[in-house]
C-alpha cells in the first residue's frame, strides 16, 4: 500500500507544523490586540459560491466534486470568499464587523517544488462602510504582525484601482466595461512577461499601441506620496482623494514605510478602490501578502450596502521569508526528564512526572524501563532538567536534580522537589 | 445565491470558534506537558488508506471523490488514520513517537441536529513497543486534558479485548476468526439494541442460543478491579496480565476514577489488545474520548514492528458536556476603546490606538467618526478601559481614563497614558 498522501499533498510534519502553529499563535494574539473576532468557514463550499469570485473557470484550478446527492461542491480555495458569503448571509451583525481567519485552503495546480495543493493562509477582513480607515486598519495589522513575527523590513505598495481607471477612461476615453478591465488586468503582467510580449499581446486584442504604452508607463509610477500625487494632477487626474486619505490614516499610525505604485491592481476583478502588497524586498520579489477593497464580490452575495476590505497572506510564503532572515520561532521550554536506575524504581518516577504535569510543568520519564544510559541520552536531546531516582537517595527521600546546561546537580528532598523545578520557570 | 455552506456543512462562527479554539490551546499546552510532538495529516487521503481502517463500504459514509487524473480520494474521517499512515511511512523516527493532533475530519452521515458533516477531532497517538506504560499514558493524557478543560469528574471504563477474545475462543470454543469477531462486535450493540433483539439476530446467524447469552452476561462484568479479576480467575481466563499492569500504572499516577467493564470492546476490527472509553457520568451516556492499541492497523501498513495506542475524543461533544456542567471558557480580555469627541481628534485617537497595540495592548478606536454616544455604546459592550480625547484636555496633552467597571476616572498625560494602561495588566 502507498504510504504517501495523495499527489500534491502533504502531511504537516511535526517540524513544519511547529512553525506553522508559531505563526498562528501570533497571528490570533493580533486579531486581539485589534479587535477582530476569530471564525472558520466551511471548507466544502457549494461550486457557485466560489464561481462567484473567480468565474467558472474556477472549476480547473480547484478540488471539485459532486457529492452523494449530485449537488456541485468544491474545496475552498482561499478564506476570503467564505468569510464574505458567511457576513452576506447575517442581516444582524452588528457593523463594522472585523474577522480574522488562519486556516487550509485547496488548490488544484500543478504541484512544484515546495508549492502544495494544501496550503495555509491567513487573513483579516472588515465589514461596513466604505471608508480609507478600514483599508488602514487591516494594513496597520498586518505591518504589527509581520513584526510580531520578526519581519521587520516589510515594504508596502499601495494603489487605488479608480485612479488607475479614471486614467483609462477620461485621459485614454475607454469606455468599455471589457476594454477597461483587459487594460487594468496587463498591469499585473508585468511581472511575468517583457513590454513587447504584452505590446504584441494587445495589439493582437485590437489596443492601439498608443494607448498600451499609455497605461504601461502610468504602471511605472511608483514612488514617495507628495511625488506620486503631484504626478497624478499633472496627469489631470482627480479621483486622488483615497490615496491622500490613505497617507494620512497610514502616517497617524506612524507607518512610514510605504510608496505609492500605480503598477498595483492585483488582477481579479473584484477589487474595487484601495489595493496593496506587502514585500519583504530586497530578498524576494514575492508579496508576502496582498489585499485590497472588494465591493464587487459582496455585490455578487446581493449585498450592495456593504463595503469589504480585507488582507492575505500565504503561511508558508511567510515561513521562507522568515527563513531567509534567519529569524525562527523562539520555542523554548525548559522540559523536565525523570530517570529511574532500577526497575523497581519506575512507578516512582511516573509518580513524580505526573505531579509536575498536573502543576504544568512539561515533563516525561521512560516508557520502556530502558538502561539508564539510553535514558540519559534522550534526556540530553529533549530535556533541560533531569531527575535520577536511585536506590541510595530514594531510602532517604531524596532524589538528584541536575542542570543539563550547566552540569550543576543536587540532591533534594521528593518533598521539595516540586517546589524547586517550578522555581526554575517554563 | 444560496449564502448557505453545502447541506450538512457550516461556517465556524465567532462564538464557536472562540470555544473551539479555548479547548484547542488547553489541548497543545497537554501536548507540551507530555512531550508530544504536534502534527496534522493530510485532510485528503487515497480512498484505499481510508479502506485500512475500515473496510471498503467506507466510501458510503465519506466524502469521496475522483481528482482530475482520476485517482480515488476521500476526505480524512478521523487522524488515527493518516497519523499511523505518517509513522508507517517514516522508517527514520525515533521510538517512542508520540503525536498528537486537533483539527477537522468529515464523515459523510444524514445531518441531525446539532451533528454536522465537518467536525473537530482531538488526537493522541504513542508509537512504540507494545507496552502497557504507552496504554496508561496515554489515558493520564485525557485526564490531565479533561481537568484542565474544567471536567473533572470523568469515569473512565477498561477493557482489554484480548480478554474477551480468550473467553470466546477458550471457554466458549469458538476458533474461527469471523465467529470471533462477530461475538465480540455483539457488545457493543448492547446501547442500542434489547437483549432480545440481539439474541434474534445472533440466532440468524447461526450462533446458539447458550453462546450468545454468556457473552452478553461477560460483557456485564463492570467494577473495581480487585473483585472482577477475582470474576475473571473463576472463569477460567489467565490472560489478564495488562489489566493488572494498567491498574498499577494507573494507581502510580494517582489515577483512581477507572473501573474495568468486559463490554467495552470499540467495534472496529483493528484494536488489539487494552481498550477505554471515558465518560462524563451521571450526566450523558455519550463518551466524550475513547482509545486503544491498534497494533492490526499498523500491520495494514506493513508496521509488524510498530505497536500504536491512542485516544481521540470529539470537539463538539466536549463542548456539549462543559455546557452541561456549566464551564465556560475563561476569556477575559482588558481591552481599552480609545473615543474622540470630536473629527479634528481621530488621528490623536488612532495614534494612541496604535502605541497600545505596538505595547501589546488590546485596544481599538472608532472607524467612523460616529458621534461620541455611539462610541460610548460600543465601548460599555466590549471594552473595561475608556481613554477619551476631547479638545480641553487635549491642549495640556493629556486625556481622561475611565475605568468601565468601577466607573472612576481621572484625568492623565498622554505621556503617562501607556505606562498607567500596561499597569492594568491583560
Amino acid at each position: 500500500m502507498k504510504l504517501e498522501p495523495p499527489r500534491g499533498l502533504r502531511d504537516i510534519e511535526p517540524k513544519e507544523f511547529e512553525k506553522i502553529e508559531w505563526l498562528r499563535e501570533k497571528f490570533m494574539n493580533t486579531l486581539d490586540l485589534f479587535g477582530f473576532k476569530k471564525m472558520e468557514p466551511s471548507p466544502i463550499e457549494n461550486l457557485e459560491t466560489l464561481e462567484a469570485k473567480s468565474g467558472p473557470s474556477i472549476v480547473n484550478e480547484i478540488y471539485y466534486f459532486k457529492d452523494k446527492s449530485q449537488r456541485d461542491l468544491g474545496l475552498r480555495f482561499d478564506l476570503t470568499v467564505g468569510i464574505s458569503r458567511y457576513v452576506s448571509s447575517r442581516r444582524d451583525l452588528e457593523l463594522p464587523i472585523k474577522i480574522g481567519s488562519f486556516s487550509g485552503v485547496w488548490r488544484y495546480d500543478e504541484p512544484q517544488y515546495g508549492r502544495y495543493r494544501w496550503f495555509f493562509q491567513w487573513d483579516t477582513e472588515i465589514f461596513g462602510r466604505p471608508c480609507v480607515r478600514s483599508d488602514a486598519e487591516v494594513i496597520e495589522f498586518s505591518k504589527v504582525y509581520f513584526d510580531k513575527v520578526g519581519l521587520r523590513q516589510v515594504n508596502i505598495e499601495i494603489n487605488d484601482r479608480e485612479v488607475v481607471e479614471e486614467y483609462i477612461t477620461k485621459i485614454l476615453g475607454v469606455k468599455d466595461e471589457e476594454g477597461k478591465s483587459e487594460l487594468l488586468r496587463m498591469l499585473d503582467k508585468t511581472t511575468k512577461k517583457t513590454e513587447g510580449q504584452i505590446i504584441d499581446e494587445y495589439l493582437k486584442k485590437g489596443f492601439s499601441k498608443e494607448k498600451v504604452e499609455k497605461v504601461l508607463s502610468v504602471g511605472k509610477i511608483v514612488g514617495e506620496p507628495t511625488s506620486v500625487l503631484s504626478e497624478l494632477e499633472r496627469l489631470g487626474l482627480k479621483k486622488t482623494e483615497s490615496l491622500r486619505s490613505i497617507v494620512e490614516e497610514l502616517e497617524a499610525r506612524e507607518i512610514s514605510n510605504f510608496r505609492i505604485n500605480l503598477g498595483i491592481v492585483r488582477g481579479i476583478d473584484y477589487y474595487s478602490g484601495i489595493v496593496y502588497e506587502f514585500y519583504d524586498e530586497p530578498l524576494s520579489k514575492l508579496a508576502v501578502a496582498g489585499g485590497g477593497r472588494y465591493d464587487k464580490l459582496m455585490q455578487s452575495f446581493g449585498r450592495n450596502d456593504i463595503s469589504a476590505t480585507g488582507v492575505a497572506g500565504g503561511v508558508e510564503r511567510l515561513i521562507m521569508a522568515l527563513e531567509r532572515r534567519n529569524v525562527s520561532p523562539s520555542i523554548s521550554q525548559k522540559r523536565v526528564f525523570v530517570a529511574y536506575t532500577t526497575e523497581r524504581l519506575k512507578f516512582k518516577a511516573q509518580k513524580i512526572t505526573a505531579k509536575l504535569r498536573e502543576n504544568d510543568y512539561p515533563a516525561e520519564t521512560d516508557l520502556y524501563s530502558r538502561d539508564f544510559r539510553k535514558q540519559l541520552a534522550y534526556a540530553l536531546k529533549h530535556s533541560r532538567y533531569l531527575v535520577i531516582i536511585a536506590p541510595e537517595e530514594d531510602k532517604k527521600q531524596k532524589c538528584i536534580l541536575r542542570d543539563l546546561q550547566s552540569g550543576e546537580e543536587e540532591t533534594v528532598e521528593y518533598d521539595k522537589l516540586l517546589e524547586k523545578v517550578i522555581g526554575f520557570k517554563h
